[in-house]
């Protein structure tokens, strides 16, 4: 099964694919960030977003995709710019046929260290080694998009 | 020139489509709104909201859309509901080329009413008269639309 992870922003969206022929066999394909310019218009950088993701599911062919779950710890222009291009992600999967799935930070954290509280070194040491990177992904947010798309192999083969 | 005003929201997006030859002489086409139900899954309502969007587009053909300016006076969780709704909505405009011009609240009253502060009941009164409507348009989020459409008319024809 090949996973798309995203870990969508704005400015910077995470992206992660893997191939899971079972939970403890998962080979990581690609990742990295699609970035926008906040000196652009809205309807650009969406479409950029849109575009940037098409790409990687053309080339990828993933059958499931996975975000994480909303929460609102956030401040109210920060939630509105990280939903905007939520929504342009998620239409753009929907729009590609690919199943999505939603994980909270908890479950994601729980099914990478066991611990659902683990810290951000934790949960990219934990990337790296499950998928025997020589480093940690960079940046930050391609981690986080490969935990959450390894969350969902985790949980799909469970 | 067509112009498609829209008022997104997940539940409920209202919309309107105007003709204009010039600022003084518009006919509505039509309005409504697009409902989506909080049972589905997000990803279900944002492609049933693209796919209403996309059935309006193509029997409409606008040539510019508009919509209000992002303002942040709810919570979180009313912010990320519109948003995400707005994200494919602004995607959809995109994928179909449409030109995307946004407004906010108070230049859409001061450019209906000439005064920017201006009411809910003073807006929908100036909709029904300019577009000579026997009725005020219901539900009000199409009434809203309209009146973010003729904004954009009377700014273009400026």
């Amino acid at each position: 099964m090949i996973v798309l992870g995203i870990d969508p922003g704005l400015s910077l969206t995470g992206w992660g694919v893997v191939d899971a022929k079972d939970r403890n066999n998962i080979i990581p394909l690609n990742y990295g960030c699609i970035t926008t310019h906040s000196k652009q218009p809205l309807i650009k950088r969406l479409q950029d977003i849109n575009e940037q993701l098409q790409s990687i599911i053309d080339e990828y062919r993933p059958q499931n995709a996975a975000i994480e779950e909303l929460f609102f710890s956030k401040e109210a222009k920060s939630i509105a710019s990280v939903c905007q291009a939520r929504g342009a992600i998620v239409l753009t999967m929907a729009l590609n046929k690919i199943a999505l799935f939603e994980y909270n930070p908890r479950t994601i954290k729980m099914s990478l260290t066991g611990y659902g509280s683990a810290d951000k070194y934790q949960m990219q040491h934990m990337v790296k080694t499950l998928l025997r990177l020589k480093e940690i992904p960079q940046p930050d947010d391609a981690g986080d998009a490969l935990a959450i798309a390894m969350c969902h192999i985790s949980i799909s083969f469970k």
